[in-house]
């Protein structure tokens, strides 16, 4: 039995972890810190200091000004680290590195498993499919989306990108005249609705199409890949890891 | 049998109506005519002015220039005309209306069968679904078209901007902050490989996503459309008339 | 301010209810009833008939046996039942169309909009199209579906059956050697994850394919399609009307 | 440049890759093989036996009896052999093998290079998702089709199938009661209208769907892959290739 510190268990995320660690038999959470005060299954702090329980992991799904309080904690009590927060700053982002080299941590901009197995694929099949089939990308978010292209497809298009010896180029929608180029990458943001997120990938070629696309209906699939982190980093005593690294464990590459 | 004089007969797209018709028993060519001289399975002519046979229509893909001769042979002969050309000036449009008071002129924008279907079903539907459903087209085409969006995209967007009673706004892809108005219309134009023509209008609303869509395989479709028009203009002496005409013969509405 | 009791306000359909409301300001749920005792924002009964405050509509997500009661309370106090549960025996729907004569009653077996928007353009388009298009449905939902094609596809496909006046035949799959035959409606059960709801109906001819596909994302499209149809039975005292009504009263057809 | 001896170069095969071959500037025709007399730009023979020229790679579009000959011509002249003939007999796929232990032979059921890509793809990610994603295959095809589902369909079912170290089960369609079995891998065969080739591949799990797919909108895509088959054994002297060893080439695994 893995027993997990839950910090930000009062937020969305932190409820959708504590329903959806049911289906998980080897995992629990013995302690949820919220800095607001909430009533849980399990005992709770209002700051991470205050706990005294021995856990294996850290699952945190927070603000990225807890960062300090979580690495302090999880170097004292030598408990392996995984990050689901984001937003953090370039300089948090070399504290994470350089902690890194004494600590466990896990750290991914997006924890669903199929996202980061898409991430994988696209940068297998690019290189070789650049010279022969015309990129685009187009992704799907609800009306209440403030940015576009989403965090998500950016990171699918700079995969793309980073696999390809040639230097491409970043289209965000067409009007007008004027072919499109062959290196450059569509990303289409459509916006409607209550859609959670779309992403398809489209290699369009003479003859023939091949897609790799991803639906994420509910968040579930983000605890879903933050637990699997929490039982992929158990144990573990040093070293940065993200969701690659799980979905190459599995894809024994 | 209805004797069709076919305007345009060397083109890709006379090309295409010559083999096409084979699926129409009650269709024939009686006549072919093309500036530049052809070979067919049915006499030709150089000019429209050298044709003597008796015809019941006159079928037309060629080019804007041939309006004249073709509206002075039909009255003289009192035969009903199809025009399928594309790009007429203003000037010829309201030559066209006029002319279409005292001859039978059929004339739509794309002869598809299934996209005038949609566009039809969009001006019913848009004004039912406005207000709760976001409304966006995607559209993908070859990388060789050079205009963006699409002619149809525009088409089916101007179809659900007059439906709706509202002030509408069309958005052509998006980038950077900031939310998606209600009254926005997305239009995305993705490009790539072969493509031959794919229009989606996306309804998506709170729970649920409404699609009409329609996919392009081959130009044969807008023959069998200019064959239909054929078909429904025969022995009609007067008026304009278009695909939303054939639909709602065919929908009873 | 239109006034509703809800019956089976304890389930989950009653829940979404609660939740949905919220966004129609002129309904609110003026009184709850639930078999189980529940504890609600409103006041809740364990049977209709302790129910003493006045209302304007009953709305109903409960169990087929509740309907005798439900009949003799709306016909008692005149008012107008939209009745949204499902699996009524033959008896029971004669007992519901023979009480229609003298109360107004609402009842659909898909309280969707966009599904029952779909299902009136499937009725129109398909005498159009099936000559020379092929029609396939395909449905997906979750692996914990029990009976499969789904409901709504049966409704689906009865609908383009009924429209069509030649005898098609439904076909659930295809394994082995034998062309399609042209009647033909072949309707396909995708089932897997945690799919909520999608149906897509494919008409595909010769050089292009038309689509008209619905996806539910969650239950709450439901909700919204039974407080719409509370608003429109609101005041009407008799009759029996069902989602088509709305859908066509939005339509103007 | 390699000189190609084309054999079947009047089918629609041939007359497709005499066109495609102009796209390869290190690819010609140096002859032609048909067993029908045909005219073409290359010179042609009615037998392989008549041929003298020196051809640096044989490619094959014809018939299952050809077999033969065409490995005695590849023996005696030492040319390596791109079979995408299909229908061959287990005894006939036992000569290839035997005779690739000297001979270099090409051999693929499918000469596209995404399907085949497609193919590689479901073979790494299906033992990493099975246990949490249902599995489901859609194909779509004309309505002239008479086998279903589709040997490509049956290829990539077997793959995934091959690669679960679970005994999975392939599910025809669905029709009546009973839930989904968790090592179900359901396969359906849409039929409609003049469709060249769909193949989608759903892994639906909960919250989320990865599809992987491919669209074949003309037979130029088997043209490609058969003329990157030729560039792929040029001078290659033994052994038995196919599609996999081409894209396990680019992708460098």
């Amino acid at each position: 039995m893995i027993n997990i510190l839950l910090n930000g268990c009062g937020g969305k995320m932190g409820a959708m972890i504590s329903q959806t660690i049911k289906n998980f038999p080897d995992l629990r959470i013995a302690v949820g810190v919220d800095k607001n005060p909430v009533s849980m299954e399990y005992t709770t702090f209002t700051s991470i200091k205050e706990v005294t329980e021995k856990v294996d992991v850290i699952l945190d799904f927070s603000r990225p000004e807890s960062l300090a309080d979580l690495l302090s904690y999880a170097k004292e009590n030598n408990v392996p680290l995984v990050l689901c927060t984001t937003g953090y700053t370039e300089e948090q982002l070399n504290i994470i590195n350089s902690a890194s080299k004494h600590q466990a941590i896990f750290r991914s901009s997006n924890m669903s498993l199929g996202i980061n197995l898409i991430n994988n694929l696209l940068k297998k099949i690019s290189p070789v499919l650049y010279k022969d089939f015309d990129i685009e990308i187009i992704e799907k978010h609800h009306n209440q989306k403030v940015d576009a292209p989403s965090g998500t497809a950016i990171l699918l298009a700079n995969s793309i990108k980073d696999s390809i010896p040639e230097s491409t180029k970043f289209v965000y929608g067409r009007d007008g005249i004027g072919k499109r180029q062959p290196l450059d990458i569509g990303i289409h943001a459509i916006r409607g609705g209550s859609i959670v997120g779309d992403h398809e990938v489209i290699y369009a070629g003479q003859g023939e199409i091949i897609e790799l696309s991803h639906y994420a209906m509910s968040r579930e699939v983000f605890a879903v890949g933050a637990l699997k982190a929490c039982q992929f980093i158990n144990k573990k005593t040093e070293g940065l890891y993200s969701m690659d690294n799980i979905i190459e464990s599995y894809m024994h590459i």
